[in-house]
């Protein structure tokens, strides 16, 4: 029995790994390469396993711990494996090159365009793209608990996300349709360009996005 | 001399001009009805002036503290008496309709498209948009200091209006070009959402946007 399966074993993977741990779920760590999925697993321990994403994933919910681009190829390649599954979009579709735009275009988002990939049977959830990978091994920014803004389409998915966050020490914000993916990608991707901008001296890749009450 | 026009005398222009008394500027405050205005201005005090919109401002930054339709028929209605001016745009062009939508494209902005209707001497900035009335007049939201996400093309007018925010005992944050502006609308709308939120019990339109470090 897996709760959470994690497709990637970069450093998002260990944060989400981390946090799900912390939330006392099961977790599944699937790389490309079996060695550094093993390894991550290993690292995390706790009964975590590991595996290639020759396997299908055995969570109910599915992290896309990945790039966009290998976020979509996941999808398309799973396929039918993922019937059922909440698969979590964590992705900043940001335009590398210029650092100016998204890589979507205006009115629609790397979560909307991952949705259009996934079979009939499968929930697209958009979550964590606010939070870095720091933030979540440490499970805190700025000695405060990680809001993480969730948007999708399916209400029993987005509270299967949510409920995740919330176990793990997070505070969960359901902030509407798939389609409100845009504006958390958009926001997101300004917080990266201020990462980059040697001006922002003290924001080094660590920062937490808040919604303060 | 006036360090600071602002136009309307609703709850933001009250809390725009709580925090410029707080940096020590000279305000003034421009609305339609002159009696609103100068009711403004007493309960201000400080030796906040007041007038009608029938005058010209007389601050260096005229801040359009006014709904987007309102914000932009100032700036046609102005014109040639704006050049020169830092002109900042606050708005939130939601679709208060639907609750589901900006009322601008994807793609661009409110400030954008009040940029579009300034005289080619002013320059337009984004800022104080994500900052809830209540929280400029307290000046703070959960014991926290204020961030200012601001947006602007022209860099000495950003750093004017970040000057202004930073007197006043706020963090200001330059984000880049105007027309990232689409990025602090669309998600201070998502915020919007949540306030009128029976679900977010908690927030009830003061509560604050703040970047954790």
């Amino acid at each position: 029995m897996t709760d959470i399966t994690i497709i990637g074993n970069g450093n998002m993977a260990r944060g989400i790994a981390t946090r799900a741990l912390a939330a006392s779920k099961t977790v599944e760590i699937l790389g490309q390469d079996a060695g550094k999925a093993q390894a991550l697993a290993a690292e995390l321990g706790a009964g975590v396993a590991s595996g290639t994403t020759a396997q299908d994933p055995q969570g109910s919910i599915v992290v896309l711990a990945v790039p966009f681009d290998a976020a979509k190829s996941v999808v398309s390649t799973y396929g039918a494996a993922l019937e059922g599954k909440t698969i979590v979009d964590i992705t900043n579709p940001v335009n590398f090159e210029t650092f100016d735009s998204l890589v979507v275009e205006p009115g629609t988002s790397a979560a909307e365009e991952i949705a259009a990939l996934a079979p009939a049977g499968a929930s697209v959830v958009k979550a964590f793209n606010t939070t870095f990978a720091g933030t979540l091994v440490a499970g805190e920014s700025d000695g405060q608990p990680l809001d993480v803004f969730i948007a999708g389409d399916d209400d029993a998915a987005a509270r299967a996300v949510s409920g995740f966050a919330s176990a793990a020490g997070m505070r969960p914000l359901v902030v509407g349709p798939l389609k409100r993916a845009r504006e958390l990608e958009g926001f997101q991707f300004v917080l990266m360009t201020l990462q980059a901008n040697p001006e922002f001296a003290d924001f080094n890749w660590d920062t937490g996005l808040k919604v303060t009450n």
